[in-house]
Formats: C-alpha cells, sequence, structure tokens
C-alpha cells in the first residue's frame, strides 16, 4: 500500500468499516455486496478493458461484449435482486454505461408498470432472455422535457386492428434513446394516440425496429446512431423515423388506457399512474449524484494525500497537499455534500418504496408532494454534484485533466444527469408550483404537512409585513438541529417572496402564465431554498440514528460543514432574512476552517468507507497501491500514439516542409 | 437564414457592425481580420473536417497534416503579424489546437527572450522555418506551479565544455509539454543547473531530441505520448526522461545567467526579467477566456432564438426558449461577462505592451503589479468563463451534451486553462501577496498607486475598527460608477479583514509560512474581491470611450447587469459590510429582472457582434443558416456507427446470447 495512505488510515479517529455499513444499510448488506464484487474480481473471464485507449467504434464493441457477459453472468451467478444487480453492474462498468442498458432499467420496468398481464406474458420473457432487446423511445429532437409537445403519432385503424406509426416532422424523429442506434430491436415508442379522429394525447407502443435474427432495420423503420457526444461514446444513442409504420393494436400498452377493437378509447382512472417509472427513475438519480460525487472525491483526497508540492514550513520536506488551507476548502465541503446526498439518496429509495407499496394499494394521498421531492431534490444535487465533479478534478491540478484520473470519464458520465428525466430549470419549477399550491392551502386556512409543513407558521408573519424579518430564533452555529432551523426560515422566506411576487405579478398582468414566467426566478430560487432545507433536516437527523460514539462525532463534523459552508456561500440570504447577524457569519466562517483542521485527519478514511472498487479500477490516482506516478508513466505507454516509436504523419507532413528550407 | 434568426436580428435596436469594430480595437482591424479569414474561406486547400468523427490516432494526423498547410499558408499569404496569425489560426483550428503550435507561442518567443545574439542566429532561422520543431518542457509529473521543485539536472563538464541532462527520479520525467510526444524534434527544457558542485536553480537548455531526418529519438531520451485526456485529444502533449544526455555548452540560453567554460557562474542582473514569458501568457489566457466564453454565449443565445419549446401563453404557438426568463437569467449575465473580459483582455494586452516597452528600456517598476494583475484576472477570468461555458452547453439542454453543439469542445479546449501557465489558486494567491505588501505600505505610512490605491484609504478606518462598517457611500444602482465604488468598498474590506487575520495568525504561531496557510481561504476571497472590482472598472470606464449613443446604451446596460449579478450572487459581502442594505439587494434583484427583459431584444445582435466564423463552422446550433433541426439530422449521419447499417457486434456478442434462449 501506498505509504502515505497508508500513514492516513493509521491516524483515523473511527473504523470506516462502521461507515460503510451504515452507507450500505446494514453489515449484512456490505458483506452481500462484496461477495457478489468478489465474484467479478475473481471471475477468469473478468478484464478490464480501458476505454480510454479505444476508438469510438471500439468502445462501443466492446461494451456490447461487456453487456452480453454481464447477461450471462449474472444469469450463471443467479443474481436477480435489484440492488445486487446494480452493484454488479457498477463494478463491471467502471465509469461508463452499457448498451443493452436500458432493456433492464426502461423496457422492462415499462412494460411491468403499464403492460397489462397477457402482454406481460408474451414479451417479458424474450426481452429477460434477450430474444427481444428493448430501448425506451420518449424524446425526440425537437422536443424533451415538454411531454405534450411530442410530434410522433399513432392512428388507429379500425379495419386492419392496427396503429400507424409515423414521424411527421424533422423534429419528430426520436433522438437520444439509449441502444436505440444499432443495439436495440424493440422500442417502446411514446406518441400521440389518433383513433377516431381524436388525439388522446401521449401513450406508449411496443414497435419492432430490426428484425430477430438478421438485425436488419425492418422496412418503414429508419434507424441510427446521433453521432459523437461528451460522454455515452460506448453508447448508441440513437435516432428512429417510422413512416406509416403498422403494429398490431396489441402492442399498445393497455394496463390502464385501452383502444378498443374498434377503435373506442377507454381512458385511465388516473393520470398520476405513469408517473410511477418518472419518479423512480429521478429518486434513483439522487442515489447517482451522491455515487459520482463520492467517486469523485475519494479520487481526490487519496491523490491529495499522496501528492507533495510546494512548501509551507521552508526547509521541510514538502507537505501534502491536502495540508494546504485551499485544498482543504475545496475538498472537504464536497465530502461533506457527498455524504449529504447519499442519506438523501437512502432516503429517497426508502420513500418511493413506501410510497409505491401504498399505491399498489390503491393510496395515492403522498404521490404529489413525492413527485415534487423528487423533482427539486433530482434538480438540486445533479447540479450540486455537476460542478463538484469538476471541482474535484481540477483540484487533481493537471494530473486531473488525464483520463488516468478516472475524473473526466465520471463527469461526461454524470452530467447529462441535469438534462435528462427533466430538464433541471423545469424540475426547480415543478417542485415550486407544488410550493405555491401548498402555500394557497396555508393562506386559505388548511394545514399542509410533510417536509413543507413550515409553511404553516407562515400566515400569522403576513399580517404584518415588516415584522417577517424578525424571527425568533438565535442560531446556533454549533448544532445541527438549530442550523436546520435557520435553512428552514431561509426556505420559508423565500417561498414567500415568490409567492407574493407572483400574486403580484397576477394582479398585473392578465394571464396566470405570464405572471409565472416573470417570477421564475423568483420560484426557482424558493426551490432550491426548500431543497437545501430539506438536504440538511435529513443529514441532521440521520445523526441520531447513528449508535456509535466516534462515527457519529465524524458524521456531525461533516453535516456542521455541510451546513455552515451553504450558509457562507449564501450569506446573502440569511443575512437579508435577518436569520443571521453579520457577526455570526464571521462566526460560520472561522468555525468552518476549524471544523477542516478537524476533518482533515479521518479525511481519506472518510473516503475509504465508500469502499468503491471501481475507483481504484477506473483511476490511477484514486488506487490504494504502488507509487502514483509509476502508475501513472505505466498507464501513459499503453496510448495509440506510442505504438509507434516515429509516427507516419512526420514523414508525409512535416518533412516535406522541413527539405523545402 | 434561419427566419428566427432574420426576425431578432431586424429586432435589435442598434448596429452590431459598430460593436465589432470596438471589439476588433478600430473599423480597420476588422476589416484586415476579415480579409485573412477569407483568404481562408475562399481558399480551396481548405477543409473543414470535423474532428468529431476521427479517432484520436487519426485526429494526431489531420491536426499535423492542418499545422504544416497552416506553416505554408502563413508563408504564402505573407502573415506576419501576431494578431494576423492569431486570427488566421484560430478559424483554421475552430475549436482544437494544433501539434506544431508550441513551436511557434513558446520555443521561439523563449529563445528571443532568453537567447543570446548568437543564440538566436543559430535557431532562430531553423525554427522558424520549421527545421526544428521546438517545444518548451517545464512541467514535470511532480511539480507544476512550484517551479523550485523542478527535479530535472543539468550538470555542467568543463572538460568537454557539456552540460549532462538526467530526470534523475520518476517524478522528474517531463510531462504534458504540447506536441513533445511525437512531433517536436527540439524542446526547451527547464533544469536546475549544476556547476562547480554547487546548484544555482532553474535555466533553460536548447535540448535536441530527435534526429532531423528520420526523427527517431536520439540515444539518451525516452520520449512519447502521456495518454489520453479529457480534450487535447489531437495534441501529443509528451513526456521526456533523460539519462545522462550531454549537449554543449552553448546550448543554455545565456542572455541573462552565464556558465563560463570552466564552470563559472555569472548570475542574471534581475530575476524578474525571467517572467516576462509567463506575465505575456498570462495575460493573453485573460483574452481566450472572453473568447471561449463568447463563443459558447454564441452558440447558446442562438440555438434559444431558434429553439422553440413548451408554453407560457397557453394556446399560443411554442415561444423561444429565449422568452423564458429562467434562460435569460442563465445567459446574460453571462453574456454581461464575456463582454467584460472582452475588455479586460483587450486592456491586458495594451498594458502588457506598455510596460514591456518600459522594460525594454530598463524601467521595471511596474512590473510587480503586472505580474500581480495578471496572475490573479487569469485564475477570475477562467474560472468564472470555465463554469460559464459548461452553463451555456447545459442551456441547450440535451442538445449540448452532442458534439454537434460545438460547446464540449470549447469546453474541454479551454478547461486546462485554470490549471496551466500557474494553477488558480496559486495564482491568486501571489495577487494576495501583492495586496499584503501593498497594505503593509500604506499601514508604514507610504501610498501606492495602480489598481490597488484604495487601499490608501484604508487606515483612517483602522483607527476605529467599529466604524470599518460605516461606509460614506449611498450606492446608486442604476450608475455604474457607484456600483465600481460598491465593489470597490467590497475589495477593500476583504483586503483588510485578510490582512487582519493574517497579523492575529502571525502573533499567535511561530512561522509566517504557516500563517499564511492559515488565513490562505481569507486571502483568495480577498484576491476575487479585489480582481472582481478591477473587472467592474475597466467594463465601466470602457462605456465612457464609446462615442455612439446606441452601443454605449446597450453596453451600458451589459454593464449594469454584471455589476448588480455579482451583488446578487455575493451579497453577503455588501450587507456584512454594510455597502448596502437588504432593502437595496431586493432592489438590486428586481432591477436585474428589468435588465433581462430589456436586453432580451439585442441577444442576438450582441452575439452576432463577436463576428466568430469558427461557430458557424464548428457548431451545427450555432449557425446562421437554413433549419438546425435538418443540419442536425446531415451531421449525424456521419456517426462512425452509421458506416454499416448492421453491425457486427451484434453477431458476434448479442445474437449468440439470443439462441441460447
Amino acid at each position: 500500500m501506498n505509504p502515505d495512505l497508508r500513514r492516513e488510515r493509521a491516524a483515523a479517529t473511527f473504523n470506516p468499516e462502521l461507515i460503510t455499513h451504515i452507507l450500505d444499510g446494514s453489515p449484512e448488506k456490505t458483506r452481500r455486496r462484496r461477495e457478489i464484487e468478489n465474484l467479478i474480481m475473481n471471475d477468469p473471464d473478468f478484464q478490464h478493458e480501458d476505454y480510454n485507449f479505444l476508438t469510438r467504434s471500439q468502445r462501443y464493441e466492446v461494451a456490447v461484449k461487456k453487456s452480453a457477459s454481464m447477461v450471462k453472468k449474472l444469469r450463471e451467478f443467479g443474481i436477480a435482486d435489484p440492488d445486487e444487480i446494480m452493484w454488479f453492474k457498477k463494478l463491471q462498468l467502471v465509469n461508463f454505461v452499457e448498451p443493452v442498458g436500458l432493456n433492464y432499467s426502461m423496457f422492462i420496468p415499462t412494460l411491468l408498470n403499464q403492460g397489462t398481464t397477457a402482454q406481460q406474458e408474451k414479451w417479458l420473457h424474450s426481452s429477460k432472455g434477450l430474444q427481444i432487446i428493448g430501448t425506451y423511445a420518449q424524446t425526440e429532437m425537437g422536443h424533451g422535457t415538454h411531454l405534450r409537445g411530442l410530434e410522433t403519432t399513432a392512428t388507429y385503424d379500425p379495419k386492419t386492428q392496427e396503429f400507424i406509426l409515423n414521424s411527421p416532422t424533422v423534429t419528430s424523429i426520436k433522438w437520444w434513446p439509449g441502444g436505440l442506434g444499432k443495439t436495440s430491436n424493440h422500442a417502446i415508442v411514446l406518441a400521440q394516440l389518433f383513433t377516431q379522429g381524436k388525439c388522446y394525447g401521449l401513450h406508449a407502443f411496443i414497435v419492432p425496429i430490426r428484425e430477430i435474427g438478421t438485425h436488419k432495420p425492418l422496412p418503414g423503420i429508419t434507424v441510427g446512431d446521433i453521432g459523437p457526444k461528451f460522454g455515452y461514446e460506448e453508447m448508441d444513442n440513437g435516432y428512429l423515423k417510422m413512416d406509416n409504420y403498422r403494429i398490431p393494436r396489441e402492442n399498445m400498452l393497455m394496463k390502464y388506457a385501452q383502444v378498443k377493437p374498434d377503435g373506442t378509447y377507454v381512458k385511465p382512472l388516473s393520470d398520476k399512474l405513469t408517473y410511477g417509472t418518472m419518479v423512480f427513475v429521478r429518486s434513483f438519480l439522487v442515489g447517482e449524484a451522491a455515487r459520482s460525487l463520492s467517486k469523485a472525491c475519494t479520487i481526490a483526497i487519496r491523490y491529495s494525500a499522496v501528492r507533495h508540492q510546494s512548501e509551507i514550513k521552508p526547509g521541510e520536506p514538502e507537505p501534502q497537499i491536502l495540508d494546504f488551507q485551499t485544498q482543504q476548502y475545496k475538498l472537504f465541503p464536497l465530502l461533506a455534500t457527498a455524504y449529504a446526498f447519499q442519506f438523501v439518496g437512502a432516503y429517497m429509495k426508502e420513500t418511493y418504496h413506501r410510497i409505491n407499496e401504498g399505491i399498489g394499494q390503491g393510496d395515492l394521498s403522498e404521490l404529489p408532494e413525492l413527485h415534487a421531492l423528487t423533482a427539486g431534490l433530482k434538480a438540486f444535487t445533479t447540479w450540486t454534484a455537476n460542478a463538484a465533479i469538476e471541482e474535484c478534478r481540477m483540484a487533481c491540478g493537471g494530473h486531473g485533466y488525464s483520463h488516468s484520473s478516472g475524473i473526466p470519464n465520471i463527469y461526461v458520465t454524470f452530467t447529462p444527469a441535469c438534462t435528462f428525466e427533466g430538464e433541471n430549470t423545469v424540475m426547480m419549477l415543478q417542485t415550486a408550483r407544488f410550493l405555491m399550491k401548498s402555500y394557497d392551502h396555508v393562506h386559505s386556512g388548511e394545514l399542509v404537512c410533510g417536509m413543507v409543513s413550515y409553511l404553516n407558521d407562515l400566515p400569522s408573519q403576513r399580517i404584518q409585513p415588516q415584522q417577517v424579518a424578525v424571527w425568533p430564533t438565535v442560531v446556533d452555529i454549533n448544532s445541527p438541529d438549530s442550523l436546520t432551523e435557520a435553512y428552514k426560515l431561509r426556505a420559508a422566506r423565500l417561498v414567500d417572496i415568490a409567492a407574493k411576487n407572483l400574486r403580484n405579478e397576477v394582479s398585473h398582468r392578465k394571464s396566470k402564465e405570464v405572471a409565472w414566467n416573470l417570477t421564475s426566478v423568483d420560484l426557482v430560487r424558493a426551490s432550491e431554498a426548500h431543497c437545501h432545507y430539506v438536504v440538511v433536516k435529513l443529514f441532521s437527523e440521520k445523526l441520531l440514528k447513528i449508535q456509535d460514539k466516534s462515527i457519529q462525532a465524524v458524521l456531525r463534523n461533516l453535516c456542521l460543514l455541510y451546513c455552515l459552508y451553504g450558509i457562507s456561500q449564501k450569506a446573502g440570504d440569511f443575512l437579508q432574512g435577518n436569520i443571521m447577524t453579520g457577526s455570526q457569519i464571521t462566526q460560520v466562517n472561522q468555525r468552518i476552517m476549524e471544523l477542516l483542521t478537524i476533518i482533515r485527519p479521518n479525511a481519506v478514511a472518510l473516503v475509504d468507507a465508500f469502499d468503491f472498487k471501481d475507483v481504484t479500477l477506473g483511476s490511477v490516482l484514486g488506487r490504494y497501491d504502488g507509487n502514483v506516478y509509476e502508475n501513472l508513466f505505466e498507464w501513459a505507454k499503453k496510448s495509440p500514439l506510442n505504438q509507434t516509436e516515429v509516427h507516419e504523419s512526420y514523414y508525409k507532413h512535416l518533412k516535406p516542409l522541413q527539405s523545402k528550407l
């Protein structure tokens, strides 16, 4: 093991294994995760091929091979639990994605959620067995988040009992679905349903796109790859154009809405039910934000412990860069954020499953809040993690820019999460809509519950608008509970401001929609403050559930740092709201510096606790073993440009120039 | 022309051509720039090959070809002025870099700055003629910004009158120099000079690394490519290891320091003189930050004018996304920043040339401030532009993630600027060192001049520490001058705090160095505030020099937006310093929203004024002509994955799985 890292580990005040158990959920889950990871590590067939040295076409080829091998191995090892599949895949894929992934993450779940029992019987077996390789085709070139704008049509023809699918414009071409370009032979296509001369909005259809066996695109189908991207190079994100393409009536997913053989449309009991997959994916993305940021922190903090540079005390050996206050100030708040998001991710997962069970029993009461919460937290966590990953990369100096660090690939694989499954600004405005509704409820005398219950305390304030400023609180900057209160007051204030500005715009303009647009920056600000409060609250509450005192102390410091750093960054909000005074903000900044020093000896152990084996595989800077610089040199030698000593480009292009002299 | 863009252009309140003249420096310069750009556009040999569809090795090959062709064309067209060469290259390279570039940007300038007349006579002609292809090898695997830590040694042997170059450790291997891996046959190597048993620190040596004619690495030289990176894929950033490699004494650049034939060391008159290249490159990077951000804004704003999505008023056609307040709030402050940095870049260039002339005449008096200013502004502008380019990308939604947008390549080509030529945090601390020195001067009764002259007003405040809070100013949020005052007060306050905290730490600790480290977050904050003030000041002063009233009005609004947006983002500083009140901050936020509406009709014309022909070449979303979606579809068809209808990966990996069912 690297001597710097060994020394760091010996100096930690706690046993990281205990935190690993908390992050996994239980010691038993940690054990099982490692068991599965060891299946991979000990599998003689497992080879970690570094995509960085491959061309795009080679990357795609290797990724398909990996997809296929994972399917085989999962069958062989009998792994079927969703968590276990995820652990298995994460380690296999390192920082990348797989072309067949959508079959399992979108095609099959949508079939299960929206297909009838008969439809599931017909398609589930073959899609699980990969006879059908499915993807999910929703986004079009012209429309993404705004679903109502999608233009693909599915027109029912009662004569043949078929739907006729069409891409009527260039903008209606399906664009982006993963695995669509080359890999899939089926897609669940979202299209505007027309029957009996009327449009009934978006519905899902199972559409065969390539012939099974030959894999050739079927007549009427134009399909291909959408071209190179920032990341996801090994994925064939694709386009799909359909021209009078006919599918049987039974290919419409009919668990909720139906089209009868004669073309009669039967509408679903509730619109909300089809939100299920969306809510699930968004709550999953919160966990992904946590995981991606945790990986980037692992690399940056380990590297900062190994890298020696410059001087603090003259004449002494070069210090670890982790001893520079500026480096600590860059990385430790991000580490604290990674932990915060880990706990929020776990909470979202639990909540989703709890509410989903309720939905199974017909209880939809908590769905609106869950929907609003996942939208906002998806945006809040992915935006934060996105910027933070890049900060981690740049905290590694020049080496962060090399693919050897692994961080560029973590970034480009993660950053689409800010855009897909609901563009983040749009998500924030969805949360704002819920906040405004809740605010109106309170205003009309109803109490609201859940995470927005703080709004119940607002109306009394509103009677005397000048007094909103005087909050009955003295913030204790060493108490996570008190800081949670401070964040709550900030959220309440910004929701209040947004609501009043919205009302003011409404009173001056004709339409509510125009007023909404003219208040939208305030609304996003309110949503962000609400989400920030939720994260702080969940982190603080998590502390109470931790038994071990040494662990509690360590996590408490991270929680404090997370809270105080946020206050320091948004000091204006806390000052303007009279939640804190100027001298308290000064104290906050001083306390942050103290916390950096307190956290310093535990920093490496805190990233070890994430227990990422894929970091060791995917990053030279994030590895445990040996000399980071020797590893870097070995890695560089594999560069495709090093495969010849003299490059023919020299002879072709440069030498002729020289001889002209 | 695209109908949306035509409509936008018709609606502008000013003629963008007039701003183009200001940005270029004069109408004559605009004319000459376009003349040179047209040489390229009309050249039948000019082909814009899209690197996005190529493998790394192909990209390198095409880039070398392009480098060679540029050398030929520059000779052919007789272009020799540095600005004109830059215009020529920018358009040729679009968003990319060239392997031979370092020969012209670093090798030749260093030879000119640090070589004797004899040395220039010996090497200049062949390097201009590309007989010598040179690069600049400073950074090592183990050390970048901290120059004293570099480990490469050059030991003088008086017997043979040679220097013996060695890379004594793995960390001493030269790492990163552009064009080193495959392209160059010479490098200027920075090494610790040893003579007569003593080390005299870093000096520059001309080192042949490959044989001219065969291009084979010379004996004792190990050289290669450092492997794939986030960007710069077409560049062979390289490594260099030297083992007892001998070069003649004359290969040490001896304009300042010298080693006599017997090994006697003659030290230079001033250490500062070798900073020249560094200061030049850093001030150039400020301009690069402006250019890269301006390009990203051009793409994002044009696309936002063309993209229609969602609804503001129900029943009406989908609006341009540029009509959403949130989109304006994302993009217009960045546009204002791009303009601010354009003017700062122009100022830096002028100032560099002015002071450099002084240096030529032996006047070094302004060098320390110039050095401090370029360090801080390099960091301030590159950090800001870096985050802003990514915001532009994400403001384009999903399409921003595709390489068709051009923004990912702008980003990955630009982002190293935060790290190279002085890591940004280190740069901020260099500026802080100058601020602390100036502060101490004032404290000891001396006046300081230049950009830091505001510190002269501080000591009177310091007599009554409680009164620092009461500034004698009422900020007029509609006056750029008054806002500049506010930024000045913020800077003065943060410099004051940092200085006092530093003094406090010194009084508690033994060493100044430890105290410096424990204050470094405050010091960076002070430097940032100082740089922010300088940017605001330069933008405000620029307005006064603009004759045309319509142009002045437009730029004044951008300047106000830049100032007010910064205040809104850093409201805590302005509130804590009692520079502004809470209700003024509320007014600032309202005024920002008004400015968004005011700027909206001019947004497209404001990016047109940047007049980037390479945006049209390098970005589908940033083009003027035709239908953006049709262009996108045409672009995607060129994807390497689309060159076969059925991919063999299917037959190799997926079909066998299917048949197992």
